[in-house]
């Protein structure tokens, strides 16, 4: 029996750790299933056009061909829009993007299906329209080109006070232009679906996936029929980071549609290539900005225009939008700020969720606005960050007063205290190069600085109205003891399952060993909404702590009378409920659990959380718009080679506020690969594109950091626990990946002592620009 | 949208009748694996022997051969006794019937694995023991001959009053000795199952089976794992009726080992001759009884004596003997009793659960008893049931006072009333004519009569003390107002799933074709006990109430504010909320349930329901062992054949009391099956065993009633509600069969004129005895 040391707060070991080293862990992709037939999608070859013509019949007719299905063969909706209604599951009159889906085709074999997806793509007749493919073409062009609803796929806007009486007190205002690109997910498991008919018009859908409600959702609309009758069951995922919220939706429909098409299970995964230049992307933004201070530091005003480029349709462009805008100004407490943000439609494949939701791109801005500013006050950047940081009972962007728990500063002087700092002459010292040999070689060849970054993170969905944002947790104790749980959010690599395990056992007083997750499955749990905006800790967290309340309060009176006890000292932990007041009193768990099971207490509950009611009003964008935030500063030592222009992350101290670490370790996990993440995006990965047609479609050519590549990571956790987490636990998902491009360019704009403005950051231009 | 004619009370078509027609149900034998092995057990040759030597070793370097799992490699427990820890899993020293498994094996093929067990049993060296194998040679032989506990599984005592005083008023005394057969199931799919290795210690269970709770802690127990870490998930049950209440523990048990120490999903089939020859059966009964009664027809004193042959393991021989003493004296309130039911170990094949448990065996006593008195009296037996049946107020066998819902009564008068009459010269009406008109030939052949048969079932589990008696049901509410329920109780033909989708639609006012039923999954559901004793629709129904409870609790308030109406008025029904002192005025459930979501209103709740306490004390055989009963009486007008002896029931009134009859039709068709399943063990079917061995091992040797064969059934629904069911609604499933030999024994005793107190009724034993 465990004790207190592998709970909350501990370095519990990953639950899936063993069979995901074994390889026993079973993918999609493992999985058998009767009679199964295989799915190719047939796509458009033209970027923008009228589709005037379109023969599936000659392919329904080629051997080994079981289903073909198009637009026309939709039983339900041929709509598949997550939150704008902008998109057809298949194409009928037009496409928007090359790669369009118009067509879904179910064989014996690939073979087959691939070579029918050729016949019906030769088909297609098209009347081409003008192409636009970039933020400027868009604005330029008819407001109707795209879509009729005009080009502007969504906006928000976040204000505080008078910006221009902000400007009017300022010393000194800095002004510039940024540049952030498309970033490609690359989850280890490309996308993947199974669906089998199950008789009823209904289906169970596997796949890999983040958002089984938002699939259930998608494919009843598509088919026709209730939610219910909607079955999905997440397979293993391996790797998600946003890119899994909103295509799965299409490829579970359209695969759902064959499915009830042939009566047989169909299976669909995407091969690399096609995942990588069909799926969405990073919105890639345009961003314009102003800073306003006083001589002394004090920041007087901000100003930023975001524009994103959206893609052919809005899928998840409205809560990155919103982000963007609502954390637009960073954990600064600025009297007056005006941040705007907008994705504009193009006809580029759509962008989607990307780990962050516009957060890095929007925290590049400001953290390089704030470095702008100190470099032109000629303040230490860390200083003026001090000066401004949002405290206890300050105000951020949309005005709302922050409460409780926040962690900014301290993260901030946590950080600075534990990075190296920039030296005078830029040069590498021994700690560098203890770091990195090669620079000790020849020093004078390299420029090293430390740049820092600062965010803030709104927790959960946030109030934008689309989706409810409560989740459920399943709890049963059997009548040995043992506990299953089940609930509606998803792991995907990022260690949820090993939290959750934690917070049960912690809840419940029981060993984590006796604690079992079953696959996330929309039967077990009732819709817990998308597990996305890192809400899976806080949200599933919450509702695990109802359920093992509600349970709890049934067992206390039944532990009570087995131990002659008054009901109030009992203590649930390490697997038996012990009274303080006595010493070595103790009830094991598990005869507690079998004596209620005999007495016909129910060991079942569900447990509920939803966040609080907020306030925020998005026309004025004014109030509470996220119930929780987290916040972190991380600093990145960089080292810029002078012969080449290339950057180099020699170090970064990352320090978050997580409210509480259910795991230490699992904080360190999630910071290690969001900083490597955030620094391919920040230095290697460039989506390159052209006329519409994504080239970097492999390893190759779309340069993911490698392991050679990964900086010494440095985790510092802090602990500013809100009221309303679970333990105090805060989100961490995605602000890992946060600050760490912002600090990357402010690290190389220090060490060549030139603004870097755009990411991914030019080794040519760094070495144009670089003063030595 | 459907309205009221469609829930409660109505003839819902059966929910599951689209994929069973259509052959799209798939059955476990359907289903596919990765990498699936199969596995064959290898089994005793002696009936009754210790075992001495046993080596597996020489079939484990067989080609093909994955695994070999004998008692010496279990990791856990090797016990899988269900109530009475007797009986081990594998033998391990001592074997006590013939085909008591050995070991068990996992290879490629079925082939493979054949031949493998051939070895194994070759190997085995055994010391025989006396084969016991009649409940007189267990009596006679050693106390400790076959399990050091004694000779006797089981023994239950029933007591009411002073016995000796009862039969000192009485007036008439008859006795008599009662015998009735063995039966075997034949459910339509055999037994088997499918277990996969879950990688962390666990497995999940695929199966056909009636307790995937019970299957859960056996698996857990031999595996040497948590319950929580064994998922059961019930695969489409072709029939069981108690057969695959006690050997699926067992089959999945070995299974699981298997899975285990291959790491490979493993399949266990049995074959039709196995199935029937290693698995449980009705226990075979031998009983004295003795009834008392005044000349008027007042019953004062019944003492019955039962004993049954439990074969080698006790399995479920404590609830049949349980049973069998608490029903022993029928629905009669007679001011002395006296019951005894004792189960014998023997070296048969174990005997086990069977629809009924013991009540068939012990009502073809007492109901033979009181037309015995009847025919010594002179009087109508019908007349002399109706004189001495319980009525609301009175006391049965255990001195229960029943409260309410007695139809006792009302099912004998409207039996009679519908029944055709026994004529003075038993010969054949017009009417028995229209039924079988053979019988018109040549009426001086025929032999014609109506005998009557009552009963008294107590719903439930009962005060027995070995289980917990509660039942959960997991209700969701999805956005679109479809419902998905989980009960934890099974589908295995009985049609329980319709019955379920009507009060779940009725409890929450929605339509049925809205409501989804999941497989059952242990994962899904708390432990729901055993699907057993007739406990669905009661238990299930009553969770089901209460889960819909909590939900409307929370959805009443936001209908009420979205209509603008106080809430007490409010009524849901039809999928709509209706508020009936406004005309027309209603609100869909779809969009109560949308609005709900969009409000972070929990709409999933656990309902939970147990059976109200007890006070049955079985030291006494005294008190309340079960919390409500249900009743019936049927009729059956047989004709005997004069020629061959033969008898064939021509029609049957089988009426009924419910409580309520949520499906009418559902009632019909298992009284149906139940009527034509009785009348196989009253005559057709009959087990042959020689020598520990099963003979009659397939369909051309074990009689089961044919098409030709069924008679003319006529159902009478008779509705006493008890407050306690859900709707009013009481056990149904085992009282069917119950009543329908005895009722045949009687009308082919009446027709005879000659008592025939056995069963199977012999055709030779007809024709000797019977008096033209």
């Amino acid at each position: 029996m465990m004790g207190k040391d592998v709970l909350v707060g501990n370095r519990l070991e990953r639950v899936d750790a063993d069979t995901k080293l074994t390889g026993r862990c079973r993918f999609l992709a493992d999985l058998r299933f009767d009679g199964l037939l295989h799915a190719r999608q047939a796509r458009s070859t033209q970027i923008h056009a009228r589709l005037v013509a379109l023969d599936c019949e000659r392919a329904r007719h080629l051997p080994g061909i079981r289903a073909v299905v198009s637009a026309v063969d939709v039983p339900g909706e041929n709509r598949i829009g997550v939150i704008i209604d902008d998109q057809p599951l298949f194409a009928a009159d037009r496409v928007r993007y090359l790669g369009e889906p118009l067509a879904i085709v179910a064989a014996d074999t690939e073979a087959a299906a691939t070579a029918a997806v050729a016949v019906i793509e030769e088909s297609a007749r098209f009347e081409p329209l003008p192409a636009l493919l970039s933020i400027e073409d868009s604005r330029n062009a008819a407001p109707d080109a795209i879509h009729a609803s005009g080009p502007v796929a969504s906006s928000h806007i976040a204000v505080r006070g008078d910006i221009e009486q902000g400007f009017a007190e300022a010393d000194i205002v800095v002004e510039a232009e940024f540049g952030t690109g498309a970033q490609e997910h690359y989850y280890l498991e490309p996308q993947g679906c199974v669906v089998v008919p199950e008789g009823d018009g209904g289906v169970t859908v596997y796949g890999s996936m983040q958002c089984p409600f938002y699939v259930q959702k998608a494919v009843a609309r598509v088919i026709g029929t209730t939610y219910g009758k909607v079955r999905v069951i997440q397979t293993p995922t391996g790797g998600a980071f946003g890119g899994k919220e909103d295509i799965p939706n299409e490829l579970c429909a359209r695969t759902a549609l064959l499915a009830l098409a042939t009566d047989r299970p169909v299976r669909l995964l995407l091969e690399r290539r096609e995942d990588i230049t069909s799926t969405s992307k990073r919105h890639p933004f345009r961003t314009g900005g102003r800073l306003g201070a006083t001589g002394d530091g004090r920041l007087t005003a901000m100003a930023i225009t975001h524009d994103a480029d959206s893609g052919a349709y809005a899928t998840l462009s409205p809560p990155v939008i919103f982000r963007a805008a609502i954390q637009g100004v960073g954990p600064y407490d600025i009297p007056t700020s005006r941040v705007e943000a907008r994705g504009w439609y193009t006809n580029n494949v759509p962008s989607g969720a990307f780990r962050g939701f516009g957060s890095p791109q929007a925290t590049f801005v400001h953290e390089r606005l704030i470095d702008l500013m100190a470099s032109k006050l000629k303040m230490d950047p860390v200083e003026l960050r001090r000066i401004n940081m949002v405290r206890e009972g300050g105000r951020i962007a949309t005005g709302q007063v922050l409460t409780e728990s926040v962690g900014a500063l301290e993260t901030l002087e946590r950080c600075a205290a534990a990075a190296e700092s920039t030296t005078d002459d830029r040069r590498p010292t021994p700690a560098d190069i203890a770091l990195k040999p090669e620079l000790g070689d020849d020093p004078a060849r390299w420029m090293v600085a430390t740049g820092f970054s600062s965010m803030i993170y709104g927790n959960c969905l946030g109030q934008a109205g689309w989706h409810m944002d409560g989740a459920g947790a399943s709890l049963q104790i059997h009548a040995d003891g043992s506990v299953t749980c089940s609930t509606g959010l998803t792991e995907m690599g990022q260690g949820s399952q090993t939290v959750i395990t934690q917070m049960v056992a912690e809840a419940l007083g029981v060993d984590p060993a006796t604690v079992k997750l079953p696959p996330i499955d929309t039967a077990l749990v009732p819709d817990s909404g998308p597990t996305v905006a890192s809400r899976n800790v806080v949200m599933s967290g919450k509702a695990i702590l109802n359920g093992a309340k509600q349970l709890l309060d049934r067992l206390r009176p039944l532990a009570a009378e087995m131990m002659a006890a008054p009901e109030d000292v009992l203590i649930f932990s390490g697997g038996e409920v012990r009274r303080p007041d006595r010493d070595g009193s103790a009830l094991p768990f598990a005869e507690l659990a079998e004596m209620a099971w005999r007495r016909n207490i129910n060991l079942a509950a569900e447990g509920w959380w939803h966040v609080p009611e907020l306030n925020f009003d998005p026309q004025t964008g004014v109030g509470d718009a996220y119930f929780a935030y987290s916040f972190a500063t991380q600093a990145a030592r960089v080292a810029v080679d002078g012969l080449t222009g290339q950057s180099h992350v020699l170090k970064v101290w990352a320090a978050h506020d997580v409210g509480r670490a259910v795991n230490p370790a699992g904080v360190e996990g999630q910071v290690e690969g969001g900083v490597v993440q955030g620094a391919g995006w920040a230095l290697g990965e460039r989506l390159v594109r052209s006329g519409g047609r994504v080239l970097s479609d492999n390893l190759s050519t779309y340069e993911l950091p490698r392991s050679i590549d990964a900086p010494e990571i440095e985790t510092i956790i802090v602990e500013s626990p809100h009221s309303l987490g679970p333990y105090g636990a805060k989100s961490l998902g995605e602000p890992v990946i946060i600050p760490i491009a912002a600090a990357i360019a402010n690290g190389v704009s220090l060490a060549i002592a030139d603004a870097v403005n755009g990411i991914p950051i030019n080794s040519e231009h760094t070495l144009l620009h670089l003063e030595r």
